[in-house]
């Protein structure tokens, strides 16, 4: 008997060690070390009692079966009676409150559609643990909230716990196109499979909503924002219908990309001005069709006037002109319509950073209700580090959601470890000054300091078809942050990062210390390395990969030179009053301060001003040593980040261990590889030594001019 | 004690239950149920002991121990002494003849490189099992083969079994584009992942090889034969080395393609006449340096004069000429050029279906020794039914490999399960009169009719990025008929499907009895529905997905008019003496026959034969009555497969059954739509009401000509 024993537990080890290819993401869920709370688990999950029906509380059900399985080894009871039986109470406070008057235990009324609370209930002497919603999707988010707590060895049944998310939408934007390429996607290709639909259900389509669901995203727009108007078409509303019909019992709504000029692509008019009745008539139409298919339709998303996208300039009309009359068709229907700020021109100005606020200011209050303008964390374009945009802080009367990038385009694409939530932390944080002096862009954001009721938080997805989702283990964290992050923006990605690796490789103490540390430092390091000091935009050009600081040529506004301007001189963009005066978008207290290149955090020194190589820093060192220092650390921490990983070999699993251990080795080379070709390439203009201090960067500037990376993912192939 | 034991049962059963997403391919080794089969096994899994030591020999470890552990629940013991722990051996000839003189009990040596043999040896009284081959890799094709006769329990430890391939070069050739895109993919996209290459190693990496090793597959070309010349620079060969050194053990040689113009797109050169000195200094140089990465690299692959490809007409010099040239600069490495015989271009004859006899004969004895010319199976391009190419038979002195395609093209490409090996089989089998009167073409692929040393049988590969390889779980019934085939031309195709079904789906006689009808009734239900007696490339344009016999304009040999000839008067395309006389082509016992419109095989009759559609039938119907009752019985046979599937729902997992149910739906559907569309198509020129016995095809002539298909697969990304 014992020897079978051992057989069996060798062949359960035998299949969970050939489970960690990372698709089962943070519900990896593992058997329970700590036995008081295994009892406790096992005596709640025997018997589990739901006070009403609904496809969310199927899915409840299996998320249990599977829980229970992995967590205790055995299958949940679901019971058939409320009171004997059952530890476990499950359902709306509806559904509880029609048989047992809850509602002086319960507290629940004012979490919202989302809500939820959990705890232990007294009734007729017994206490019953209770998980309940305002509707079925808050009992899921609850349920989720529940396993998390026991995976992460922090549940306590005597306790209380309620939550509500702070923003309304917590979405999704992929950037996949129809034909499976994903722009800017490193993970594989796109996993919507739109020629096999409708007829044909992926199982990951469903993988996909429960990871979603467990980090409360109740929003996503499938298809890229340079959109393509087939999307609206029957067929393809035929095919979004199916995966609408799936995701709905998770809580999540389906938005889709509206190009812009659909009427003349699909509609067959000559125009596609907003203000032409035909015009809309045809939105009015095609959204009324798109509700008959999926009555719950989340609302377009439009990228109108930026980068050759077709909008309401071409007909002289303003982007209010054009999103107003996409939310008055779905106004009717309850849809919400997302407009990006994102949009420029190398028309309108001499510097791309202000064009959005020149844009956006003076339409402040002319869009309808049931807009939302989805604006960028920063003004450029997703950097490895910006400064807020501007456009926080700078309308009334407009609702502002905020788009952040989860798809490291900028930060290390399909090879690097960077843990993104730090820098969306930085971001949230910072402080407005508008529209009252404590404003930050969290409060803006949330409603709790811009009074808007209509709140998003839009994450550009990192996920393919790649088996581990996001291609890098560590993309992993990414989704898991933003998902947490946009449920409660003033979480610190320090607490994020803590539950991310419990429910990813378990409750090893050291292992939890150094994986934490790896991934805190790992975005500061990415900006040492590539972009210090307020660096930006010296990538490679197209792909984006790689440093490419002398990139010239073309449209001014995609090169290298236009925004670090070295010369003989110096280095770094004036948009101070001196310069382009950028700055003066902001809040007078800001615009003051960083007008004053003593004053302005030096993160965002070059951002800001143009300086001499021997400007000095805090430090005491010049610019031109600064900048040397600041990329060599960068290299050195992604060098220990390797080392940490490497000394964690035998708490890991093999494949998960090596899987990264790889990766890392191609961010050492990488974060080398930027270092040389940067200060190589700098050193051109400044004609200084490198800081002794420092490794002398090898290799040749020649060199590193000369690669080429055809094969470089995330562009449409151009083979 | 029990419950646990419960437990940890449930816990198995459902971590087996997670894993048949087809991922582990006809590799799924199940727990044996035969009690007697069990012991004998668990027996000889007690002690293994291998004479040698080799990389191959650390990949048979692996596999005994995830075969072990998966078949009788505990992990093999690896024995160190040769006598009284072991119950088998492992090495080769020559490793355990050293010792124990084995000559006269295993008859090995004849059995050339890749042979085996495994049985029962008698030494000092006590009989060991043993696994012999002339060089390591046999020995893991007769572990294959020994695990294989295990998992369809038809292991028998008291016989002897010894087998050797009777095709030198068994090989895949990947159409994988360098930016992961796939021509004629069906199934994601290329699992080669060229950017990460060669720093990151994916896992799907090795277990691609062990599949293709547990077949016997040892070539694979990992590039599109439309080629980039790309593939052959130092940083794509270092990229390639890697693969290489991670197949080499699993004794697959990698190959690449050539593209013809590579010395003037990366070797600077203003031409790629073969004869300029210049040029064949490039393909020298550029051979070395590729054989100082790969010292046992395979060779390339040519695809030159045909669709657009660069090539030696060019220059005004011949395919012999064209090939010799990098024949000359892999032979000092015992290098092998394939060199395609699919080539054509519309200004040399009237029927396509000729070109390649009309070059390729001339050159007859002018390729060096180590060319082959690589041959569809059929003149025109892996249309559902082909009459064999004629070029088998019709050259004396030239290598000729066969080229079959895995990928479903033309054959239901994403959607469709039609078992391919019925087809193969029916081509192998052909009677070819020549050289000899009773010649095949397996023989003459296979060198016995031939006489040719230089072998080879090549399948265009059918995986990609999806789970479980193949897209749909059948398409890996396809892959592994592929193998079987190439490693014996003379298997037959129901013999291939019940090893596969067993290894697949387990024992359960039911449903292997009736899964392998499905499979085998399933080419000639999709000839049926889609191109029945003689009818050919009638497909959609440019992606070939579904109906278009109505494709007309551009290129004439890219129209399905060009083929199907339809007017009031009668259908199909004239290749006998009075039209295009291809048929003179044959050998002159099948042009006499053939070119009779009553002797032909009606399965070939439009082939060759432009009839009135009043033409009588063997059955007695008239030509437009036939096609339309075989049109009818595709339908129907279709759904017999979809209804006959469903009836195993109990036998089945739930995950695999589900993933074939939904598209045995769609391909119901996509049958429906090639009958209907065909017929209606055809009626208008035929003119004639649909035969009583048939289902009236339903719809509109001009809908199924309206529809568009911009998301098929398999094509590059347009948007």
């Amino acid at each position: 008997m014992k020897s079978l024993l051992t057989f069996l537990f060798s062949f359960c080890l035998f299949f969970a060690a050939v489970a960690k290819d990372g698709y089962e993401l943070w519900l990896d869920y593992r058997p329970l070390e700590n036995a008081n709370l295994k009892t406790e688990v096992d005596r709640l999950f025997s018997g589990v009692f739901f006070f009403g029906q609904s496809p969310t509380y199927e899915i409840i059900r299996k998320e249990l079966e599977i829980s229970s399985q992995q967590m205790i080894e055995k299958a949940p009871v679901f019971s058939m009676e409320r009171l004997a039986k059952t530890q476990v109470w499950m359902g709306t406070r509806e559904e509880l409150s029609q048989v047992l008057g809850l509602d002086q235990q319960v507290q629940i009324r004012e979490l919202g559609e989302d809500g939820y609370w959990r705890g232990p209930i007294d009734f007729q002497g017994k206490t019953y643990y209770a998980i309940v919603g305002n509707r079925p999707v808050g009992v899921l988010y609850g349920v989720f909230d529940w396993l998390k707590s026991i995976q992460t060895e922090t549940f306590n049944p005597k306790t209380e716990k309620s939550d509500s998310p702070k923003v309304k939408l917590r979405m999704l934007n992929h950037w996949d196109n129809l034909d499976r390429t994903v722009e800017r996607g490193y993970a594989g290709f796109s996993i919507w499979d739109w020629h096999k639909l409708p007829g044909y259900i992926d199982p990951r389509y469903i993988d996909y909503a429960r990871a979603n669901a467990s980090l409360g995203i109740n929003a996503v727009s499938l298809t890229n924002v340079n959109a393509n108007a087939r999307i609206l078409t029957t067929d393809f509303m035929k095919k979004a219908k199916v995966l609408a019909d799936l995701f709905r019992p998770y809580g999540i709504k389906v938005f889709l990309t509206a190009r812009f000029s659909a009427p003349m692509e699909i509609g067959g008019l000559k125009t596609a001005d907003p203000l032409d009745p035909a015009v809309s008539e045809f939105w009015k139409k095609k959204t009324d069709e798109m509700y008959s298919f999926i009555p719950d339709f989340g609302g377009y998303l439009v990228k109108a006037n930026s980068e050759g996208q077709p909008g309401p300039h071409e007909y002289q009309r303003n982007h209010a002109e054009g999103a107003n009359v996409l939310a008055d068709a779905l106004a009717p229907h309850g849809g919400i319509l997302i407009w990006r700020a994102f949009v420029y021109s190398h028309e309108i100005d001499e510097d791309r950073h202000k064009q959005a606020n020149l844009e956006f200011e003076p339409l402040d209050g002319k869009f309808r209700d049931n807009v939302i303008i989805q604006v960028k964390n920063g003004a450029i374009d997703f950097m490895p580090r910006e400064p807020f945009h501007p456009l926080f802080g700078a309308v009334k009367n407009t609702n502002l959601g905020m788009e952040f990038q989860i798809t490291q385009e900028y930060l290390g694409q399909a090879t690097q470890l960077v843990y993104l939530a730090p820098m969306w932390e930085e971001v949230l944080r910072s402080q407005t000054y508008r529209p009252t002096p404590n404003s930050t862009v969290a409060g803006i954001i949330d409603g709790t300091d811009s009074g808007q009721k209509l709140t998003l938080m839009a994450g550009v997805s990192n996920i393919g078809t790649d088996r581990n989702w996001t291609g890098h283990l560590f993309g992993q964290a990414n989704w898991f942050a933003f998902g947490r992050q946009a449920w409660d923006p003033y979480l610190t990605s320090a607490e994020v990062a803590e539950e991310w690796i419990k429910m990813t490789f378990g409750q090893k103490p050291e292992a939890l210390v150094k994986i934490k540390e790896i991934m805190l430092e790992s975005r500061e390091a990415a900006v040492n390395y590539m972009t210090p000091l307020g660096l930006h935009h010296i990538m490679g050009r197209s792909h984006h990969y790689g440093p490419a600081p002398w990139v010239e040529g073309g449209r001014a506004d995609w090169t290298s030179l236009y925004y670090h301007l070295a010369d003989s001189l110096g280095i770094g963009f004036d948009r101070t009053g001196s310069g382009s005066n950028a700055i003066a978008q902001y809040a007078p207290e800001i615009a003051k301060a960083w007008s004053d290149p003593n004053q302005i955090p030096e993160k965002y020194l070059l951002w800001f001003h143009h300086l001499p190589w021997d400007f000095k820093l805090k430090s005491g060192k010049t610019l031109w040593e600064g900048i040397g220092l600041h990329y060599d650390l960068g290299v050195k921490t992604a060098r220990k980040m390797e080392a940490d990983w490497k000394s964690l070999e035998a708490d890991l699993d093999s494949e998960q261990f090596d899987h990264v251990r790889q990766l890392l080795a191609i961010q050492v080379q990488e974060a080398e590889w930027w270092r040389n070709a940067c200060l190589l390439y700098f050193q051109t203009f400044a004609n200084r030594p490198f800081p002794a201090e420092i490794e002398k960067p090898e290799g040749d500037l020649e060199y590193y001019k000369s690669l080429d990376f055809p094969t470089a993912p995330g562009i449409r192939p151009r083979w």
